[in-house]
């Protein structure tokens, strides 16, 4: 029985290199893969799947909030691969979610759980509730060793804690663990995003 | 540096039965663990974290949506689990996540993931954003051999899509793998959820 | 295509238990286990698979070096359990996995990964190899609140580095994390246990 | 505490891509790894770590079976990747093992777990005793769409079970799934190599 997988990670974790290493195995098998991407998404130009490291391949579909998957056009096709997953509608994943069980056709999905803020994006949010494996895609923390977990918005190499979830290509983003998450954001930033506290916390 | 840990599980996939495994091989080391449960279920008795197979601890400490945690209580501790972490506020999350960060310490939930339409629970939702570590504590489908992923709610040996999403001890509920969930469903039933279909599917 | 499965983890991690659980909820469903364990281990009496926390079941067969499984005994099972793997022999673990590939039934196998010199268990060694899943069953350093990965041996609360690779009842074990195998055996001790060291170690 | 990963997949399973995605990753965020391969396989040129899908970079270091690590040159390592594992002798793995744990420095390895008789190469099955975290690279069977776990030797379009354990260059390779490698090298090849049966197994 096939899956729906979102294989998530931090910022710069990879994930766009994870998914065209899939993508140039299933091909190298002969197999049939489908490339799909947000339209949203275009900073490495409209219909393009970039990783940072060089590679790329086209995407062969853009989808936006109301993209209505047609069945049948995916009959024959033995894998779905999404790129940027987290920007999708919760109603995208519905459909990806439906396809993925009524083709018996594996679907794989890489994005971002969450955005600088530590709220997660409502493709990540439904690929969460719905997603047959939820996998990692790991990187290390910009500042330590330790594994990434959160997402820092960074304007002039400083944490912000305010502004719109997305803001492509203008605002620049750091991996961090936990502990550096608290530390640059600082216990007076996370109030202000909204995080509740234990009693006796020492301000910062 | 500690963990923040979501073990989640469909029905019945024995997670209080892990959380005292755990519980017990901590203690067997001489270490001290705390034991959390939402003051909602009540299901074994006020204070009880009882296993279908028959094990069962006291909870340390029952929590409410305005719990607020003294930091300082809990410097001694080498770990918190949680039972049924589904059911507890996202503030009682983020502060979890603050105390496991501050004081190092791992702190482990166990919980359902969704419930029976599919929607994340309140609690498990915040894990999905704040957990270092998402686990999956495995159990079969009711009606085959695949890993359940759903829960079904039944009623009269019938599945049903409405209702609260909370009905301790009345409703009964089944694990279920994605297929057999659309089975007893139907195509109506995930309709009436609200899940958004691709177009092509024959009903029935 | 159900799988091979070797879910290991250091001395008191609780597989027994997680096995016990497993065949709980497959026999709660209505399903068929058989649950196996090796001839050697009679700690708890011929026949009984106990866990330390007090679970116990009886195991349906014994298995020797040279047990030939009949297939067709196993065609009606929904899945075979085993406790203590790391001692079957090879020859039984290429079995399972035969089993496992032709009747299309999981065989989910507990077990050490190795002794208390860092060698594996000869099923161990074996199922590493022909696994579809290698899983952790994880427990905390008997010394820290790291994960345990090695298996220390005690005499008279003193790790050793000598002895049989197996003394049922009379021995003591402790799962430590590396850090606390190397103090506790010492670099003399790993050396006499043949392992080979980088250049530039202080002794002691 | 930094751990020593074993990363391990089937033929063609992108490892390779996978450790150069964490070198660049490490080097993005000014930190500096160690790039190692077995002075055995040059596949690829001499000092060379080359992806088939097209990234590569100079190998740091090649190991042979007497290397000995100088611990003081790692001091200011950040992280040690290693491909083609397998390859490498067990007293390698071991000191990887020791540098990881005096140094507190991340040794990532990529390999085979086994060869074409489901044997395991001696890196390996060293890693399978020491590795702190084993961890799964994915891809398809060349034949269907499950994950595959075994490798076939090809010679002519036909899977062989005699030979070698390595033969660089020379022979072709396939990922397969358990069951299209009992498929493809038959019953009969599978009592050639070894493998122990259960009873009641049809020939052909």
């Amino acid at each position: 029985m096939a899956k729906l997988y979102f294989r998530h990670g931090a910022m710069d974790s990879a994930k766009t290199m994870n998914l065209l290493a899939v993508a140039h195995n299933y091909r190298k098998q002969g197999k049939r893969v489908v490339l799909l991407k947000p339209q949203l998404d275009d900073r490495f130009g409209r219909g393009r799947i970039a990783s940072r490291s060089g590679l790329e391949a086209d995407a062969d579909m853009l989808v936006s909030a109301d993209t209505v998957f047609e069945l049948d056009r995916f009959r024959d096709v033995d894998c779905v691969l999404v790129d940027e997953a987290q920007f999708l509608a919760p109603a995208i994943i519905d459909q990806l979610r439906m396809m993925s069980l009524l083709l018996d056709m594996p679907v794989i999905c890489y994005g971002l759980r969450t955005d600088f803020r530590t709220e997660s994006f409502p493709g990540a949010r439904r690929l969460m509730e719905l997603a047959d494996s939820i996998e990692e895609v790991k990187v290390t923390c910009q500042f330590c060793g330790r594994k990434a977990v959160f997402n820092l918005r960074m304007v002039d190499g400083r944490a912000v804690v305010e502004g719109e979830q997305i803001v492509l290509g203008d605002a620049q983003y750091a991996p961090v663990c936990g502990r550096h998450y608290i530390d640059r954001v600082g216990i007076a930033g996370l109030r202000r995003l909204g995080m509740t506290m234990p009693a006796g916390i020492e301000e910062g």
